[in-house]
């Protein structure tokens, strides 16, 4: 079959590269960007072009903001004693989400995998370590990382080097637990056994 | 919380109106976009621009392509006696594939969903009644609608305008049966029922 678009076949390999997206929802986003109402593909084009244009990542904390330092970071009545360390801006999110948290923040944009050859070079601890080295007023690192090979994986390695590089510095991990809400019957015995272990 | 980028707040509030996206995948594929290694966003935006300035709607079948009259529609070589009415580009380049068709189409852009407030009126049929009406070289108008409501609504509603217009032009639909290389027992009972009715 000749190509009836090229410039759409284009578009649907551009999105189908994309995280959680396959040949089949790449295209069916395509022909709906492309089809008669264009208002949703203009709006797409300019939030992506400015988002490209502005948003870098905070030089304090790794995270995805349009500041050279994130508002957060900036903000002089966040409790500077803690750095609590996320995989991404929208785990960062839902963790202010619950303002349970006042201090500061790292964001790894990443976490250490084996499977998809990411290790620790790759995520920025460079940064974070020698901050937390540099910066006598840190006296806890709270890792936030979830409860999975590789979130256990990276966890293991940030604990590892605070460690070697500031042994003062307490290292925390969320608690590991029963979710709020839910009826034990329903919840997987690896989280009930955490639950055990970390009972209290 | 204060927005930590409101450009980034704004590139996923335009991808999570997409089809099949939510908001957290919308702002999965945010993030990556925007990580350190923006190939991926660039090439996404080059081609959405390109795609938006170049691909129209065929003159004739009113699918998406770069020309005024899609290659399928300028191929001399087609079977012009015959016309196939698909929802989407996606449907008419999986009949392409299948290569047992070489007549022409017609791209609706969408069905008739009562549901979605779609009615006949939105679906481009006047263009494809006016062909089949003014073009004596049509014998046969091949409605390819999904056996769903709404594929059924449309296909119903085309062979009734279809009858009123061009009383001589054939109209036919996909036959409704077992697909290949499914057990029966894991077939559907409504699909076993088409398959029982359409015998032969």
């Amino acid at each position: 079959m000749p190509s009836l678009s090229p410039s759409l076949d284009e578009l649907v390999d551009a999105l189908k590269r994309l995280p959680g997206l396959g040949p089949r929802s790449a295209s069916r986003i395509a022909e709906h960007l492309l089809s008669e109402d264009r208002t949703r593909a203009v709006k797409l084009l300019a939030s992506l072009e400015r988002a490209v244009k502005t948003v870098k990542h905070c030089e304090l904390c790794n995270t995805l903001t349009d500041e050279a330092v994130c508002p957060i970071c900036a903000d002089q009545t966040r409790d500077r004693t803690k750095i609590c360390v996320v995989e991404s801006p929208a785990d960062q999110r839902v963790i202010e989400e619950t303002m349970a948290y006042r201090g500061l923040y790292y964001v790894l944009m990443g976490l250490v995998s084996p499977v998809k050859g990411i290790g620790a070079e790759e995520l920025h601890l460079t940064k974070l370590l020698e901050r937390v080295k540099n910066d006598a007023a840190v006296r806890e690192v709270l890792i936030a990382t979830p409860f999975t090979p590789e979130g256990d994986a990276t966890a293991h390695f940030i604990a590892k080097a605070m460690a070697s590089v500031a042994p003062a510095v307490r290292v925390t991990r969320l608690a590991r637990g029963i979710p709020a809400g839910v009826e034990l019957e329903y919840t997987d015995a690896n989280t009930i056994a955490g639950a055990i272990f970390g009972r209290k």
